[in-house]
Parts: C-alpha cells; structure tokens; sequence
C-alpha cells in the first residue's frame, strides 16, 4: 500500500537533457571543422567519464569536460575566443528557465493531497535548489534530498531520514538506472516515465519478473496505478 | 547548556585554503609574462563573485572563472596548453589527499562522549562528500548537512530537521561570515577557531556585545569553554 511518492526531478519534472542536447549541437557545431560529429561524441563522452568520480553530476563538470575534449580533439588548435563560447553556452545552460513538462503543474499538486510526496534528485546542489525553487514545486514536497549518486544506499539514507518503509514507496522517475532499479533492490516499487532523450550512461532494462514496477507514457496515469503497487 | 555541535570542515576540520592558495600560486605564475600578481587577483575574485550565483562554491566552480579569467586577462592569448593546465592544477586539487588539522584527531572523538556532533559544511555536494568520507571523521558525527549557502535559513533548517533548539547548540568553525553570525542571529553559540588563510569573501566581525561567542587559538581549548556558552 503505498503511501509515499519519491519524484526524480530532471527530465521527470522538467526538462534537462533537451537543454544539455541543445549544448551539444553547438559544441559539435565549434568544432566540426576538425571532427565529424560521431568523433566528438566519442572523445566528450569519453572525458566525462573518466572525471565522473572527479566531478560527479552537473553543468559545471560538463563544463569543464567540453573544455578538456575540445583542446585534446583540436590537439591544442583551439582558440581562446572558442573555450570562452563553451564557457558562455555552459553559463546559458545554468541560467536557463526551469520548464515543467506536460501535466506536472497538474498531477502533482492533486498527488500531494493523497501522498507525502518526496522530490530526490541527484547532480549539483547549487543548480538543483535553484531549479527546485524556480519551479513552484517546492511547497507540493514534504522534503527535498539533493544526493550525490542515486544507488540504493542513498535512497535508504534518505528513507530511513524520513521514517519511510520500502513497501510503502513508490519512485516515479525517467532513469531506470538511478530511479527504478536501486528502488526495486530495497523492497520498494518503481515508476518509469521516460522522456524523449536519455543520456548513454543513464540507459538500463529492468527483469520482466519485477512485479512492482510500471511503465506510463504521461504523467496522468499515475494516480490510478498507484492502488495496484 | 550546549547540548549539540556542529562543527565546519573546511578549514575547520582539515586544510583547505592552502590548496587554494597553492593553486593561486601556481595561477599567477602561469600568468605573470601578462600582468602583475595584484591585476590577477583582482580579475580572478571578481570574476569569481560574478559567477557565484550560478556556480555556488566549491574548486570545479573556481576552475571555470580561472579559465574565463585567463581568457579575459591575456586578451584571447592564452594558449590552449594554457587552459590545460589550469584544468590539471583544479584537478589535483580536487584529488589532494585530506589532511585533518592539529588536534582533530583527538578533540573530535572525545567531543562524540560528550555531545551530539554535527557536520555542517558548505559547498560542492560530490566533493565534500569525498572529503567526509576519505577523513574518516563521518563515524562520530550524529548528522551530515552540506548546504548550499551558510545562512540564517540554512541553520534554521538544519536544526530544526535534527529536533535541536538554538539554546543547546553551538557552532565551531573558522568564518565568523558563514559559521558564526548567522547562529548567533538565531539565539545560538559561536566558536571561533581561526585559520591562516581567511578568503576574502568570508571576512567579517562579531560585534563587542555577543554574549555567546568565543574564540580560541587551538581545538584543545574549545571543550573547557563550552559549559560557559
């Protein structure tokens, strides 16, 4: 019987990958007189990587990362005025307006009467409570946990932190990786709702077995396959 | 009667501000064919307090306005070999070993008896999560808060969360700017414990009437004064 919703933020509440996607076609765009876009791809890719545990998740890391790739794809041909539109594009990225998506300005006031809701997010703590606040949602939450990876240990911290059992929670998110999977280890049930993009390191498949799990295409049809978790 | 710590890390519990300056160093070396040490300074922090509001604290932050920075101070002739290099020094920066300060070690255990402990630091959530972990000082704090920005509102929140009235609380730490005035501000005690760096930004006075302060040279000292808090 669940009693508690947990939300994923990015993508599940607003829109984030279609703004670091905008991003990338211009910093595949910079620096396509070197690189087909499949080269750059590759080599960003590969740099985010290999500092993930360096920076974690969040615009600044992409930053800087976009900086390092493009002087090794360049080897070193980059010029200043070239870093200082990658730096402006990643500044435009943090200031960018918080969009909700379809039906969040809806469904989530309507859940908070029936749910304690919990929004649990992962990424920058600065750029994640200054989206949160921009986007009203604030007040619909009983807490906000702002975490540093979404594995299962974490959302056992943040349940525990909370007096919240496994059995009677469910996480709505776009992430199987982070949402869904770590969730369905600890007990409680999962919600996939995905969006149109999803970022190479966030893809996973979850096992035909899992009864307590579901996938909705709109954010509508939460309400009524809450009951059956 | 102080029944709670909570304590700061950065300068605090472990050195910080030393890896930056050491950084600062190596910076205006890097740039001291284009102008004195003073013009550096001066275009680095203002650069830095332009971008505080959409990069929060912390090094990945200080690497992004060391590199718009360079940018703006060489007039577009930083080299790509350049801006490598200020991304390798942010590097090492944020894999530098920690290193506890003198007396930590001892004080800080032997405070957990006593009192309930708190850790309450500001910044980059990924990094000082890291930092937490790598001290080995996590098993005797009670609670582990990283904030965004050490106001009035944070520490109203974070106690709050922790069931902790200002009256028993007090905090220790090396800016009087984010550790002390703020609990003072809120009916709580503050314990000064200086640093030899103090960052521009964080400098600020405790007016001569604050009942509930205290400053103290070394960590040594601080649980004989705080039955008189």
């Amino acid at each position: 019987m669940i009693k508690i919703l947990g939300f994923d933020a990015d993508d599940t509440l607003w829109h984030n990958e279609s703004i670091f996607e905008h991003a990338h076609v211009a910093y595949r765009q910079l620096l396509s007189k070197y690189h087909p876009a499949e080269e750059v791809n590759r080599v960003l890719y590969a740099t985010e990587m290999r500092n993930l545990a360096l920076y974690g998740y969040g615009v600044k890391g992409y930053m800087l990362s976009c900086v390092e790739a493009a002087i090794e794809l360049t080897k070193g041909a980059i010029s200043a005025q070239e870093v200082r539109e990658i730096l402006a594009t990643g500044q435009r990225m943090l200031a960018h307006p918080v969009e909700l998506l379809a039906d969040v300005g809806v469904v989530v006031p309507g859940l908070a009467r029936d749910y304690r809701l919990l929004l649990i997010t992962k990424g920058d703590l600065h750029h994640q409570e200054k989206k949160i606040s921009e986007s009203g949602l604030a007040p619909h939450f009983h807490g906000v946990e702002i975490v540093s990876e979404k594995d299962s240990a974490s959302y056992d911290r943040v349940l525990r932190r909370h007096g919240v059992r496994p059995a009677e929670f469910a996480m709505v998110g776009n992430s199987i990786k982070s949402d869904i999977l770590p969730v369905l280890g600890l007990g409680g049930a999962g919600v996939h709702v995905p969006y149109h993009i999803t970022w190479h390191h966030e893809r996973a498949e979850v096992p035909a077995t899992e009864k307590r799990f579901r996938r909705i295409e709109r954010l509508t049809e939460l309400p009524a396959i809450l009951p059956s978790l």
